[in-house]
């Protein structure tokens, strides 16, 4: 397969959907809408999980596991909940295969379900039928618990991570005893998120809350972080509900207070999913392939030996072995690629491909001199440095390139938020440069609905830190007290 | 709730159900068959998982995630296959619900799959079907990879851990270019699943291979591990497929050999699953709760302080703070349990039923003579010893208990190993003393199944390291050249 890919320049959908397969991240499967995760993406997923994970147990979290079928009438108990989620959904209807009078493989009718089971979009409602087993007093109260699961929603329109049938992902689902703790942790759970999406995806986002109507079904509010693509298409990555007592009243969860009295619990949800694999793809890469950021490639460092005989290669592995294990001592992840099956070329275009932050390569005259050639992916920067101090460089640079990385997008980020004061400057800005638009706009859902009926914009989010300033709406012309960030998006 | 347990002299299976329960590990979920599994029996998969994780990667393995859903027509490709799996699985046929007019929930029957979906029961079939796309050359093999996975299979008669009809596993698997390299891949994986029952859950277990009629669906060889509950009763632990060219044919994955020439590729597959954690709790527990070895036990020392006023709970939350940070420093897991809502004599019993390996208790005559409690779950000994000494002294304790629940079960399960000589003597031994039995068998699958029907015995290994020697079936008095292992299990 040719490593060449079409440039953003020329098609930036296709650039995405041929460098995902390409580098090794992931492919459609047999299954309609469902891919397959290869060990390259999901090796990356891995590293995204683990720091997420130890961020939700550092805010006191637990993991936990909850079925994967939820009874049909679970959904109809919370009644916004049913029109958000219940309807695109693979439902289970029997519980038997038969061999036919022909030897075909059919279903057994006689093995029909009483009450049909949905795979689980989203697992609010079995949570909640089990907190009520749990809660009975204040003493039971905050249960902080998260789950890795995965979810199928069955999507008309499928792209590779970014919207799949089947995707994986965490949802945390927590019951409080206050409302003002359960805002708390939806805005912690915020913090969190936006603080991995930073410091880990060197992605920067923007921290707000969701208009009504785009607004997760049973939530009171939804905190996203929303971040921007290269193609000026904003992405959510990541959201928190704050759930009221929805879902308390919904499956009869109360609890007795120090004073005695029987409440409705409080709660939250937040989540993030495999699509935030596209969104580190989307944010960094470029039309040589994949750029990842060190703290969350699964290889950051390859070495390339380049020799024409044994013994050359024999003596640069010998080289190559010691300053591989003290780069492992560091906590650094090598990977020494001495197939002979393999051209260094081909091998420094697949690696450029994958997104490995630091390719060394080390040749015989290398090896006289000691010296090494040292590249970067992120800014495909080459030079020579002695081996001597190559941990010491390694370390250095890897840093380095997390920093240039975060810096390179925020400031493409922070480059492309623009402010209009007119519906016709929004749409123009909207058509030609993309990005944020930050734009007044007078709080109905009608307007909302007609600016992106005519635009395809929606409201990302109402940003956290919004300075309260008088204007008006751009599409309406009424009162309104704040700027909101619309976009078009994934 | 009453933490009293059945003991396991009035009703073994009692004990399990509510100990499993009482423990906090999981229960029973509003869904036929499916457990949730709670947070601190999770903390115990996650602890499983982890060593078992590090063991398949250092074996070379990767992870990677295929999709849930498996179409139809898939079984029927490998014929041996779709009996042994296409039966009781979850089949999802309509992909939409809609609100009818009386707003109830119901199935949208336009929305029906052209092809239905089984939920995986196990994923070889989705998985060969992409291999096909993978390999072309040799270069291209082996490939090495485990998914981590919930899968699902109705069974009829569920009990929490044991036999769930959603369950959590791994499953591994593989393809070579030859028949010698599969055949040891799936030895090697039989090891390490052993090496992990015996060193990280203290379960000792026989290695064996299974009779044709105990075998894998679409396997030539299944090895197992097989180890020995309290009751008697033997448990399937885990198990490793050699598939030879099996699945290669039915999906048509062939590579090209350095010789150039086209061939089918050689297979294995291998799981365990969250059955481990039964095989866990009824290996060591008691009819105090849970005994878990330390290497597996989420919080490997508990610290409960006993004070009468504030002042005496602070000075001892001073000292304690201090050992903390010592012990953590060792990687030892520590609870401190200040609560106050609970007094000292309830944490006790709490701690017992959940197999905190060790217990500290320390007091404010503790604190003036320098010295702490500390109790071992194991052997329910206690001792005073030095505060000064605590740390080595934990440590110390800890794998000492690890080697001592090994040993108890060792001990136990190699007392029950019975040589019988005729059916009689297999008879009463299976209905007094339980366990293995080693009997001599005509190697048909006709006496085996007469066996099971008579007594509900099955083979469970052929042990790797039988003996031959010659002998003849105890039912058929046919000739025999070695023994086999029977026993009544789960």
């Amino acid at each position: 397969m040719s490593k060449k890919l079409t440039t953003r320049e020329e098609d930036y959908s296709k650039w995405y959907n041929e460098l995902v397969v390409k580098a090794d991240l992931a492919e459609n499967s047999g299954v309609r809408g469902c891919m397959v995760i290869k060990p390259y993406g999901y090796a990356i997923w891995e590293k995204m999980q683990a720091e997420l994970d130890r961020m939700f147990k550092e805010t006191g979290h637990e993991n936990a596991y909850f079925p994967i079928f939820i009874p049909k009438s679970y959904f109809s108990k919370e009644a916004s909940h049913v029109d958000g989620f219940a309807k695109e959904c693979a439902v289970v209807t029997h519980y038997r295969l038969k061999t036919d009078e022909n030897g075909n493989v059919v279903v057994d009718e006689t093995a029909k379900l009483e009450e049909e089971l949905i795979v689980r979009p989203t697992s609010e409602t079995i949570i909640w039928d089990t907190y009520r087993k749990w809660i009975e007093s204040y003493r039971d109260l905050p249960i902080l618990i998260n789950q890795w699961a995965n979810v199928v929603r069955w999507e008309m329109r499928t792209r590779l991570f970014l919207r799949t049938a089947e995707f994986l992902w965490q949802e945390g689902h927590t019951a409080h005893a206050t409302k003002d703790e359960a805002v708390t942790e939806s805005k912690l759970m915020q913090g969190v998120y936006a603080d991995f999406a930073e410091n880990f995806m060197a992605m920067p986002v923007i921290k707000g809350f969701k208009s009504e109507s785009e607004r997760f079904a049973g939530a009171l509010e939804t905190y996203t972080i929303e971040a921007l693509m290269q193609d000026g298409k904003a992405l959510q990555a990541g959201t928190s509900h704050f759930l009221g007592q929805n879902f308390a009243k919904a499956f009869d969860v109360k609890f007795t207070t120090k004073e005695g009295k029987r409440e409705h619990v409080w709660a939250t949800s937040w989540g993030v999913s495999t699509r935030l694999m596209g969104a580190l793809v989307m944010t960094h890469s470029d039309d040589k392939g994949l750029v990842l950021p060190p703290k969350l490639a699964p290889i950051q460092v390859v070495i390339v030996p380049i020799h024409k005989t044994d013994e050359q290669l024999d003596a640069i592995s010998q080289k190559v072995d010691e300053l591989t294990a003290e780069l492992r001592k560091k906590g650094i992840s090598v990977k020494y690629d001495k197939r002979t099956t393999y051209k260094p070329g081909w091998k420094f275009a697949e690696y450029e491909l994958k997104g490995v932050p630091l390719r060394i390569a080390m040749g015989p005259r290398d090896l006289e001199n000691g010296t090494l050639e040292i590249a970067r992916r992120d800014i495909l920067d080459k030079k020579t440095i002695s081996i001597d101090e190559t941990v010491f460089y390694v370390e250095k640079i890897l840093n380095e390139i997390q920093e240039n990385l975060f810096n390179k997008a925020i400031n493409y980020r922070d480059t492309h938020i623009t402010e209009v004061n007119s519906f016709d400057e929004f749409k123009e800005v909207l058509e030609t440069k993309g990005g944020f638009i930050s734009a007044h706009w007078d709080g109905t859902s009608e307007t909302e609905e007609q600016i992106k009926n005519l635009t395809k914009a929606t409201i990302r989010c109402i940003p956290n830190n919004a300075e309260k300033e008088d204007g008006n709406c751009i599409f309406s012309g009424s009162k309104s007290e704040r700027r909101v960030l619309f976009a078009k998006a994934y």
